[in-house]
């Protein structure tokens, strides 16, 4: 008798329509949906986050579709990894059943109207999404339109597969905040669920742009999650001042020659206001350049 | 035995988790649901919306809510006529099954982004929609912001009312293609039906603001109508020149003492494009003040 280890691959649909119909089906069965929306280039970040979503849910959908429009003309959307073959095999193996992998064409039929400039190649406009003021500073100033992009394809996302939770990784802090924000300002039917970020053994968290550090910057990118961690021992020691705080990361950073730094900011976790003096809580937020690579991590201080 | 003749009112409902549960409940047990979206002070036009309704779903719900943000500072919001008993009564008589209205509180929970200025009374912008470039003309010059208000809360609506169809008159033409671009653009799963304009006897396009005419600015309100009748008879009989069309239909408004005029425009069905000459098929639109009361009407020429 053959041992069956073979992981199942998740079924594959590209267009909106035959996604559409999926879900309703698995809908109308009375099956609870988890949705897992990505970029792709899979690593354990968002294995856990569809990990989470298999216990929690009848039926798992991930979305793998780098959106041109969260991306600013300057940017990596064009070297972002394309690794869908690996993707799959990543999500069958934690059984994830269905994965919309649609190509900007079908995702922006009517024109997509891109990060920064506010309007599509041709001129045209197309009905997008303004975050609220949570999306305006830290990485709102560093990437204009990051977060429009973001949101519309996020929402777009909901639309097409309606699912009951969506999961998003706490990584992109500023992001799970904006799709919060959203959720209640539009009043979308869907649970946010926020999971913890994965990190390799030595602390770097994880990211599909990591594959661009070579092996030295990956040495200068623990910088890093070592600035969060000896802020993090100072918040526990008692210090609450935000530009102590953020001085400890900062000299992490600028010991291991990580930079430029587009920010360290010891932020309110809701509003991302800046305090003088963190309270019971505070997060603690960085991006940084390494070599060519813009990284970003978060530690909650509490 | 009795004759029951007397209609049934309608379930009132305010509450935005009671308006989803019920919704829920109804497509839970396969019941395709009809959602006629207003701001109240109903008439004849809007029960024509509410009939359609009725004879292609299974449940109907109508919303009933005066939306500030898309009313400018200057605007009519205060005054807006709140006529909700009757409401109720007129789409009872339809057999409407569930009426949400909600108040601006409970639709705002997270503030809101008003029309024209791009923040809240609080300073902090919730998430909103902005509308296609179809939405930059005409209403949209007279009325800045207005179409975002509108977009962002008909967005809301089917969120918190996830209908498979929604009715819309023909008499907001502009609306309707701003929302059709909406339910495209963003992948929003309902379907959107326009409905003819409903007119009095005499032409004049029934609208809640009809009722702040005096009998004296009735008359003149009536050369709208007119207007647009003399241009569609030109029309018919061959002629194509924008500049001719719409000087027939201002000379209506002129000759009644009509205006100021905001706008008398030939436009492209569907991309309000302004045309030099017609082709097959042109919308003739104007917006008008009679009095106090600001009026607008449009035809389809073909």
């Amino acid at each position: 008798m053959a041992v069956e280890t073979a992981a199942r691959q998740p079924l594959l649909l590209t267009r909106i329509a035959d996604a559409r119909e999926w879900v309703s089906r698995e809908r109308r069965a009375g099956c609870r949906i988890g949705l897992v929306p990505t970029m792709g280039a899979l690593h354990a970040g968002h294995g856990s986050l569809a990990a989470r979503a298999r216990s929690e849910c009848d039926r798992v959908v991930a979305t793998v579709f780098v959106n041109p429009t969260q991306f600013a003309p300057h940017e990596d959307f064009q070297r972002y990894p394309r690794t869908l073959a690996a993707d799959l095999t990543l999500l069958g193996g934690i059984g994830v059943d269905m994965v919309f992998a649609p190509d900007a064409g079908e995702m922006y039929r009517g024109g997509a109207t891109h990060a920064g400039t506010g309007a599509g190649a041709s001129g045209v406009a197309a009905t997008s999404v303004i975050p609220s003021t949570v999306a305006a500073t830290l990485e709102g100033e560093c990437r204009p339109g990051h977060f429009a992009g973001v949101a519309t394809v996020v929402l777009k996302l909901f639309h097409i597969v309606p699912a009951d939770v969506a999961y998003f990784g706490a990584k992109d802090y500023q992001q799970t905040l904006v799709l919060r924000r959203m959720v209640e300002d539009l009043d979308v039917p869907i649970r946010i669920e926020v999971c913890p970020t994965i990190r390799e053994s030595d602390g770097l968290a994880m990211s599909s742009r990591n594959r661009y550090l070579s092996p030295e910057e990956r040495e200068r990118a623990l910088s890093l999650s070592r600035g969060l961690a000896a802020a993090e021992r100072a918040f526990a020691a008692g210090e609450r001042s935000a530009a102590v705080l953020e001085q400890l990361a900062r000299r992490e950073l600028e010991l291991a020659g990580a930079g430029p730094i587009d920010y360290v900011a010891l932020a309110d976790p809701e509003t991302l206001d800046r305090p003088q003096r963190a309270g019971d809580r505070a997060v603690l937020l960085i991006a940084a350049r390494v070599g060519g690579t813009r990284l970003i991590d978060n530690r909650m201080l509490q």
